[in-house]
């Protein structure tokens, strides 16, 4: 055995034996043997070669821009002949993954969270990851084997265009990009930005939406689904964009102009005014591996945490860390916040398992809400540990911070969801509020039964607002 | 069908259906059945009668403290006709309950904590629910018959009494409370206080945790558990505790003292020494239950809360509640934080049902430290909603807040906890240290490898504490 | 000097001493001298007395609501020697008070809201004191001769009703009671509830605002302000409302109908569609007495809180509990949120001395938002030290809880002054836009000055939304 | 009068007039026209020279550490003919200085804060503010005219050595560099990091701290101040470190190490074991310029996040965002929360002027807690509401982020002031318990003298834990 899980196995068991109890009954004895193995491949290869990874990029932004470190490609070698490949693939969807559950692919997703480079080890990064469900799901057969293939393959990566800098582009009716049909082409005009992925030299193939049809009536037909060759004539990408000082590189967040870009008509994907559809379902499970990375990386700051109380340099005001009660406090608290969290997001990915994205929609954007504010939580305390160290390239901390700081803005801000659970939660008020005025009157009732006078009737009808004026 | 139920379908399914969908795997079809007739129970019958039993209790405290409202024992007999008795003694331990598991019954009292009176109608109401399993598991024959059975079959109630007024007694090793032999007898001497349910007439037993050996260097061998009847001589009830303003009459919390009071030695419960195990094995599933009710009654606030946001009288700046969005995003992450402790809660269940409370330590703690801390914050949001309403007897929310308030005290303050779980989760710490360093040693060879020179051999064990000076 | 104080200087120095340097050019050294002996007055006077005064009340609804006890009328006679009394009046409007500032009375209700009896005890208690500006600032002669001289004398009490329970009544637009002219009189209709000190035997004044002309067009000229004798035929008091358990008598908070009753036009004050008028006018001050006993309150509730702290009997994990680092951490942020708290109140006392308080509204929104939920994080910590003892009747915390939450309801619950805050803070929302356009703009040309040639002409003006499409 | 200063007053009044109430007083004439020219010359000059200064750093590290922005220097000489220059040395302690108190300096800080080059532009920027302090105050002849001169004058820099890596050095007896004696001469060898300032190419002198005398029984006894060129040989700068990204270039936090530096006797500061009394001095006023620039950020945050919810094209769900209740909620509690930790940093300024840093320990603490917390939410909140904007290079707030959350950091970490804070402030406790205990005692004598029986001694005691056994 080695050192590394060694070491990992003083202080916690294996990963199948720590899946929570009320999750056993969704996973698999493979699927449990799977996620074992992923957990020795972030934390023995995966972790170690980050370290390569993040100086094989350069320093200039062309260099970054351009850099494609060997240190990956040897990596996913390595997966590959683990079976760690195309991992998040539903068994229930699609024949090509490696046949695993969302709840399943969620928990190993967990510890794919902890590295910066396992996620692409293992071909399953976003953007490429909702990008091969869309293909898979809704592309045609010579889509499929132009772009899915590849993708499948890990021999080239993709991009998702969504995103426009003029408008509140979460919400998709505001979104501007045209795609005009222009005899056998369409034509693409408009700008799109937050491109991830787009930095890549491996990048070929964008997924962009935009509108076919602006003035349609049913707002949400005015969307499509096209495919672009990184390539094509007409395109720019003007410059890349940082996040808290990180530049992703050589993923990258593009901003990219679309000037007169031409595609054949048979780039569309499954039909005009479908992008709306498209979307929609390509949204939960990402939502769902966004999460249960960002508790990875909770449960990694929460681990250097632990470290830090545990260094024996560190004795501010004369005593080791973990003897600080206010440390303490805040390792248990984290503990109970990751732990909440994670359940929630593995009930989503049950219910998503369950039905689909749409039955899960409650459940989906409670994650969406929940996970990320807990994430950066956690990770800020551990910062705060280290000092000087937590915010600096020393520890993998304030990289995680900037990263965790995005999933409150990627795929619409917390407020757009927030907003929009409220309103669904909002339609069962008329339902309380009449089961309530009717318990109070059977109330009312039942103290005339027993017998009592109430000196004062103003106080039972109260609540409904329907009280007859004195 | 009921009004009721109805007005409650056009909103929700009933309460099986609403079952997390990770937790239904673990809850048979009885126990669904079950479920929805509590929910019925306490919706219809149990809910509008807490208007009478409020009333029923009279005014002055010797009043309200001799008080027997009828309206309970009315319900009680709907309640066992129902066959919704006994429901909380777990079936795996225990022949004598109504065969469900910690998790079916927790998911049950989850919607006994939305009426004043469901919990007693049921006979499921603390601390008789835990001194019943106390005997059940703990007492001999002659105990068992002596007072199990009035127990279970709601004839008398029985009360708890663990806390002391001068010492910090949620460490019970701090306990003063003298228990010591004399001849075929016990003596007791000392002080309780917060023996909630001693104001209740139907208050029959006591049972009163002390020293039987103050001076055992084991620490946890001192204490013992011994029965004590109401009655005996010796017994002085000084007073009855308020909680916020509140009484909780006839139920009451007491402060009690023990002048010589002398109790036959066959009284002593598992044997001398026996105490901590018997409290620690008493106090597993009483969490559960408390935090399955606070999560009702979160529930029941959220509902109100909703109720309120859709009275059609109540339009500040213009507008109804549920148009502002300040009240829609509070709405949003109440639904979320509920929906995460519940997950919490239910977790925790099955780790007991599986093991048992000790197997459970650490899902306890975690759902002892978030839900009251969730339940205020929610019923709070909804007195603010209603204002002047909110924290009078017009709504049930200012009581809820209440008794929610003592949920954070209660079996030991929050803080007690956080730091148990805070030095448990620490104790991982020296591993995760170790393992990442064996992480950064791995990352520096996998550089040399990789035949990149780093400028600085500092930056990479500096965590470790262990970098050899420059 | 007497032991209390001795004790008191141990620990801190006296009140004028302790008042922050950046408030002192603003305190006469008579109004320093008065607020020692106001310190002085309550720490060795009324707290001691809160103790009988709670005694004395009667155990019934219907003791409660007609005792008159006492000690009270004894901490009047003491409060009148030393010449504590109607601290409040402003000097720079009133002639009646005792001369000194908003800002020199300010400090001293900081001390008044450590007891629950000193503000009655130096009539310095709402709602007398805004009920006493009223009369005195837009009361004719003769209204001041008949209600203002025994309000100021102390002889009797009175009430001011403005909020309905149908309606959101924190909006005075929505108020619904009318006051219709009928010859020489004024006859009202509708019902008022949180009629603060209405249940006191004393309260012989009732100051009313209603409509009188509900459907002018401008909507703050419909409503009026009347005067009504409390006996006057039509007027019921339903009934008492409670605060999380408290009923607050014999003061209290009553529930009142208004049916045909019937007062000489010459109650009314300053006259038809002044009611808007008078009612801005009276809540300034107000808010900044409610501020600084809540400042009180939880500069109290720190003292209790830190005398919990070094009581050598509680000793959790065999450590005193000023031991214990969470502790301390939450005194320290105690301390910092207080002392900001102050200064915020000051500076909005100070902003009404130099204008109104139309001058100072978003001072005062501060303060009504920001000092009730200070007051009760720091109360509900205290609670935390003390366990049990926190939430019943053994500390003064409880109550004091009770009184603090429901300063985030009277005059408008925070949500309401918080928005109207955001507007108007919103108001610079354009002209910010405008200069950082500016700005941006003229870094532009700059950068051309410089001879920077921008990679990315994009990223200039993004903010402002005005970019030109690329 | 110039366009951006047209477009601020429509949205506000000038600097001057912005002074809170409470802060007036202290405030000359001469310091409002000064302060009102410091604003001008920031939003016009500063801010929109910001863009050149990021430019003209260059893109390799090497190029970062070794540029020097001619914008910079242009700037200079502006602020130089405008008489903004060095008005951060208090007129009570220096003659060197514009002649101003900490107080008013500190209202200048506030603009300062609002851009990146506004304080090196009128030489107030740290560490040379502190370093200029340490030497006007604690220097020799010989050192003033070496050091002081060239840094009054800005034509060189200089850097701070206090944090070591190794140990937790925000306790500074945990430092361990070494400086020995070695016949005229001082040897230095040890390690430091964040030495601020050492990136910089003009900065040629490093004040350090470190032990002469590390045995010494005295623990505040042990450490020296020592002057040492930043060319002396054995001084090494392994690296920069960054800040969650960002390298802070051209200035930059060095790693360094010190490996046999040899310096002559004479640049020993106030002689051998002084270094401790030194550094306290230094950080009084260091403390009010870091809170008050953090003020301004934090201003400048909420008018970007104003101008935001002003943007016409930002319509999420069809309205702008600042009809958005949820983001009007957020301008209010900045607002307030801006207001609040501006009083509490001019309250310490003052007291530092009344007095000195030592006078001024708590208050100074209490901002040191307070104000980076404060400005870290409000640019967070600033953030949300740009989304994909706010996290990258296209405002401002990322990097405000970034140094912000470094404040929580520097000088010790929030944890060190909070447990100090909170250790100062239980000493008051004793004192506390002695007079509530003597209050209570005193109540228990008026119960007597009133005739009142109480029923239950217990009650009254108990808090001081002093309680007789019954």
């Amino acid at each position: 055995m080695s050192a590394l899980l060694k070491n990992s196995q003083n202080g916690h068991l294996p990963a199948s034996a720590r899946i929570p109890a009320i999750a056993r009954p969704f996973v698999s004895d493979r699927a449990m043997k799977t996620l074992d193995l992923v957990e020795k491949f972030v934390e023995e290869e995966c972790i170690p070669a980050d370290a390569v990874f993040q100086r094989q990029i350069g320093e200039t932004t062309e260099e970054r821009f351009s850099s494609h470190p060997s240190v990956l490609e040897d990596l996913k070698s390595k997966a590959k002949k683990l079976g760690l490949w195309n991992l998040f693939l539903p068994k229930n969807h699609f024949k090509e993954g490696a046949g695993f559950s969302n709840l399943e692919y969620g928990l190993m997703a967990e510890y794919l969270g902890k590295s910066m480079t396992a996620s692409e080890a293992t071909n399953c990064a976003a953007p490429d990851t909702g990008n091969m469900e869309v293909l898979a799901k809704y592309g045609n057969e010579a889509q499929k084997r132009k772009w899915l293939d590849p993708l499948l393959s890990g021999d080239i990566r993709s991009a998702f265009l969504m995103t426009e800098p003029q408008v509140a582009s979460s919400d998709a009716t505001n979104i501007e990009l045209l795609i005009q049909r222009d005899g056998n082409d369409y034509v693409l005009n408009g700008e799109k930005w937050w491109s991830s992925g787009a930095g890549d030299p491996r990048c070929k193939i964008y997924i962009v939406l935009g509108k076919t049809d602006p003035y349609n009536k049913e707002k949400y037909k005015q969307q499509s689904v096209i495919l672009v060759p990184h390539d094509t004539p007409g395109i720019t990408i003007h410059r890349m964009l940082s996040v808290l000082g990180y530049d992703d590189a050589p993923h990258g967040h593009g901003h990219i102009s679309f000037n007169n870009v031409r595609v054949p008509a048979s780039n569309m994907v499954l039909g005009e005014g479908r992008g709306f559809e498209i979307i929609q379902g390509r949204l939960g499970p990402g939502r769902i591996h966004h999460a249960m990375r960002s508790v990875g990386a909770a449960e990694k700051a929460l681990e250097w945490f632990l470290a830090r109380l545990n260094d024996p340099s560190k004795t501010p005001f004369g005593e080791q860390l973990h003897k600080h009660g206010i440390m303490l406090d805040r390792i248990a608290r984290s503990r109970i916040e990751i732990d909440a969290a994670r359940l929630m997001v593995l009930n989503a990915a049950i219910k998503i398992d369950e039905s689909n994205a749409k039955g899960a929609l409650k459940e989906i954007a409670e994650v969406k809400v929940l996970v990320p504010t807990m994430n950066l939580t956690i990770i800020d305390r551990a910062i705060q540990a280290y000092g000087g160290a937590g915010v600096c390239q020393d520890t993998p901390l304030a990289y995680m911070y900037a990263l965790g700081r995005t999933m409150r803005l990627v795929d619409g801000p917390d407020e757009v969801h927030i907003l929009q659970l409220g309103k669904n939660e909002n339609k069962r008020g008329p339902a309380h509020l009449a089961r309530i005025d009717a318990q109070i009157k059977k109330g009312e009732e039942l103290l005339k039964q027993y017998g009592i006078k109430i000196k004062d009737p103003l106080q039972l009808n109260r609540v409904s607002g329907n009280s007859s004026k004195l």
